[in-house]
């Protein structure tokens, strides 16, 4: 067990780290055959490993998110990790029970390496010289890191939307590392709509004049282009009710309309405030290399069969979906159920009623807290049980 | 009745006809009260105007129709109009009993007065100078043309998307000119959802830098940005089991992925194909004022409630939606349903099965086509049997 995982919870303020492994010529071995090296993957953790290293869940983030699961990055931060309402003391994931690590992706932009980093072949940024990368090169790069914290065997992975595909390699091909996997609003392949609205969004960013075939790091980066591929994905995010809950028709600034060009409804100023903002938090390569991933996702072409991506597989299943998903609908999350009950493995499924469409994973906590802290008592105790590790 | 539009029905080849009326400052008072002229209408007309003009069916385009609903430009033109299958002899639109007619709509890009006109103020097109018009507007042009061609009365308006639209705005304000209304997948007010969407489109164009707020038109049209608008506005058409079906995950021009950009999925290659086509035949301008005017309709904050919305109509109603539509979901269909039920309206509605999304209304021909062809021939005997006009 590592120096780093002994550290004790921390409520509240919470650090980056940075793990570093591989060189030029001794890195990462990805799916396309390229090595990758070295890598260097950021994370962070909450909560205390205890001394067999039996109590680690690690989360997964979705497209956008990053290694700050929980917590504040300072005592005047204000916005705390994106699953903080589910990570602490007494909540699902029990940073009293558990030692829960959450990391940047391979490929990403928020500390891992990604198409933003320095190529050393070149010494500049990779860029589109970047390798294509898959939702499997992610999880490499996540056993490493769990083989660097001396955690053999994980208590639990868990993510939503792109977490879920990972948390579906996870239990799909290293089942002996991963006693549970969570999967929400996820899907074990992208469908055709998916990667049509992927592909709007690459060609938005792409045609971005500052986009310069991906080499802008010196320069103005693509804010444009990434703002309006972050606009179609906020659509796909929300739901037509949520839409209508949330903004409705109204205006934004005024009553009535005066038939001007400056007329504009709410729903409007919001999505060009959400993708204005994303461009100071995201890299737009990020944002081509994550969204090929997404793309490349089938687990019925690499195994054949979604049952035989389940075959081996020893670890228990907790897949929720959400009723107003229209980006990954619950008829997806079925397909996994129905796979895996067809290969006699421990799944329990549930279809969330919730208007709020693909975000419901972020915003539904409380429905799926009593479901996610019953899955992970239950997983606590077979281990106990079993004796494992 | 006018010399034009006595000639006979021509089954093949029919040629686009122009109607200008108004003068710069005798022209067209739009809803936000400037008045706009000279106005074209361009139009196009199938069959023959019988003796009393009680013949004539006014066909309304969609956001990238056009006048060209049925037959063909030249001998060896290949694409038919855009509603060719529902328009002609013995079809539901029989040519054989009815005279049809349908015009571009103001705003447009094919013909009828748009942004891409000449302002006679500058002598220049008028690009964003062009009066933000609405769906109203559109249907108040229509009216000066059926008074050039000597229509008092039409038996039916009928139309899909945008031109269901124009048909709500013809039965609920001008039912005295319309015997009969017929609305395929539309909506009485554009929701939230739809007008993020059209954000997006509009977005996209201006931030093409060749768009130059408009004035293009002496130079390269931004043809990336109306391309990026295009692709979205595809995706809305579809359905997710339509793409599916159409596309699935199959690869372009290969058998599997290589992990190399050139990857590209067919559902890709046909979105940049469509975008890419439909630049050669719209204007970015004409997509920005027929966007704004979509997303300005809305029925229930116009008249107070989309009952008083019909309340005085004389018109009866036919109103067609599909299952699987998302962008006009069925139940919008219902809302007006329910709205003209509580008048006391004639209305019939039916809600189609069909995997198809928001394309339906123009590949769901046989299904239908016997529910129109008899709304057809129970308005046409009303009209026998009321002696009208």
């Amino acid at each position: 067990m590592s120096v780093e995982a002994e550290r004790k919870s921390e409520p509240g303020v919470v650090a980056p780290r940075y793990f570093e492994f591989g060189s030029q010529n001794d890195g990462l071995t990805l799916d396309s055959g390229q090595v990758l090296g070295p890598v260097r993957i950021c994370y962070e953790s909450y909560g205390t490993l205890n001394a067999d290293a039996s109590n680690a869940i690690l989360l997964l983030h979705a497209f956008s998110g990053d290694a700050h699961a929980a917590g504040y990055h300072s005592s005047d931060d204000r916005h705390p990790g994106w699953w903080h309402s589910m990570v602490g003391p007494g909540r699902p994931f029990d940073t009293d029970l558990y030692f829960v690590i959450c990391s940047n992706v391979l490929g990403g932009c928020q500390g891992s390496t990604g198409p933003g980093s320095v190529n050393p072949e070149t010494g500049d940024r990779y860029g589109l010289e970047f390798p294509v990368i898959t939702i499997h090169d992610m999880v490499k790069a996540q056993i490493r890191l769990m083989d660097h914290l001396g955690i053999q065997k994980l208590l639990a992975v868990a993510g939503g939307s792109m977490g879920g595909m990972q948390a579906l390699e996870w239990a799909s091909r290293y089942s002996s590392r991963v006693q549970g996997a969570i999967i929400l609003a996820s899907t074990s392949r992208l469908s055709a709509q998916g990667i049509a609205f992927n592909a709007v969004g690459r060609n938005a960013i792409m045609s971005d004049p500052r986009f310069r075939d991906g080499c802008y790091y010196d320069g103005e980066p693509p804010t444009r282009g990434l703002s309006i591929a972050r606009m179609v994905g906020h659509i796909t995010y929300l739901s037509d009710e949520s839409m209508r809950m949330k903004f409705g028709r109204r205006l934004q600034d005024r009553d009535s309309m005066d038939f001007s060009f400056a007329d504009q409804f709410e729903v409007e100023s919001y999505l060009e405030y959400k993708g204005g903002t994303f461009v100071d938090r995201f890299d737009a390569n990020s944002y081509i290399f994550l969204s090929k991933a997404i793309d490349y996702f089938d687990m019925e072409t690499t195994h054949g069969s979604l049952e035989n991506a389940f075959a081996t597989t020893s670890s228990k299943f907790l897949i929720l979906s959400f009723s107003s998903d229209w980006l990954y609908p619950p008829y997806q999350s079925r397909e996994i159920v129905r796979a895996l009950m067809r290969k006699q493995k421990d799944v329990s499924y549930c279809e969330i009623s919730s208007p709020y469409g693909h975000d419901s994973f972020l915003l539904e906590t409380e429905r799926q807290a009593p479901m996610i802290r019953a899955f992970l008592s239950t997983l606590s105790q077979d281990r106990t049980m079993d004796g494992v590790p």
